[in-house]
């Protein structure tokens, strides 16, 4: 058992008791949740956060399996802290309101910038090389937080049955991931945005556009199994 | 003015003549197309091209920016393709078959994996890393089917406006893009969703999917403007 004093200078040697593990692996998601935010997932590399943790790259593999499996948790983290949002939104939420819905739901994404990014990388890159341990953990968490707002949306609008709050949320989610990207293009993409007229209304603002999807989806599965 | 006769071994020397210049860059898209419908959009390489069409990298970046213009082209491309499908399978139909419009729809992407694939990649990777010029002409020829094909929907509903075809095929196309990833995992994940019955249920198929959002979209759109 590891006894001796940690001094400044040994922070980064190797950490030998759990919760030193845990100090470490906290370190090593903070510094690519950073990066992420700054730089957007796609910019980040397994030495960019290394260098931030001051380590080396093959010391961060003994706490992760990949740059993708750093992601992969922090993705994890983010819908489990989105569904404590929806949870503080609409548990006193008035029932029948299907436009209060559609506007947590947006603002829920909206609010949420790194984890519209991480949506869309997802099965696109994050979830193709990790553990098959590391991505069931993932997929079980994702999956949970896309049911619990479901529920969630359901009890605010019981005229839903718990598929259709299923494909209410997962539909939102999935374009949440996809219009964030469209909505934050890279810099030549967003200059054309800002001075060619042929461009400019292509540019797209993520909350209204998933408001107003939100509300569509709902406009259509509520009256679909309450005909007046 | 190159008059010399072309022969087999000469083919991938610098081509001179427009025409030839026309067929190298055909090559090397047809070489890229390949390689995706393969092996997906994520595994294609600049240098894997390169070696399929039997040049080197820097012989092909006479003909391309970058890989992600290339990609971008076939993108460009497979919009255009997708739009005269439409053309085909719409042109002719009843009016007010929501349902047709919801099928077809949903099919025009089932049919086209490399489409979906590189639906996803559009703004996540390819309009990052070409000129302004290359990035411009891709918008015009991207936003310029989803309008037709808006055109096409409004013709066979014409409860919708102008606006409301936009939102809807908008929402399909980045769906699309997005429920693909899902629906065509990595080898780990795929394993788990045959193996694992805690997971078996969040294996999603496109085109059924695709089908019945564009129906509660449609559902949402119609009757939001012509109460009963």
């Amino acid at each position: 058992m590891y006894t001796g004093t940690v001094t400044s200078a040994e922070t980064f040697q190797r950490a030998r008791r759990p919760e030193q593990k845990l100090r470490r692996q906290d370190a090593i998601l903070d510094a690519a949740r950073d990066l992420a935010l700054r730089d957007g997932v796609r910019n980040v590399s397994l030495a960019d956060i290394a260098s931030r943790v001051g380590i080396h790259k093959s010391a961060l593999l003994r706490y992760f399996e990949t740059r993708e499996q750093i992601f992969l948790e922090l993705t994890a983290a983010a819908w489990r802290e989105w569904v404590q949002a929806l949870h503080g939104a609409l548990d006193q939420a008035e029932r029948g309101r299907a436009d209060l819905v559609a506007d947590v739901v947006a603002r829920s994404f909206g609010d949420r910038p790194l984890l519209c990014d991480l949506i869309a990388h997802t099965p696109l890159n994050l979830e193709r090389n990790v553990s098959a341990e590391a991505v069931r953990r993932y997929k079980l968490t994702s999956l949970g937080a896309v049911k619990q707002a479901a529920a969630l949306v359901q009890r605010v609008l019981p005229a839903l049955t718990a598929e259709e709050g299923l494909e209410f949320v997962g539909a939102l989610a999935s374009l949440a991931g996809a219009v964030w990207q469209i909505a934050n293009p890279g810099p030549v993409l967003a200059e054309l945005y800002a001075s060619d007229p042929e461009l400019s209304h292509a540019c797209v603002d993520l909350v209204p556009r998933l408001r107003r999807t939100a509300e569509i989806l709902l406009a259509g599965l509520i009256p679909s199994r309450d005909p007046t």
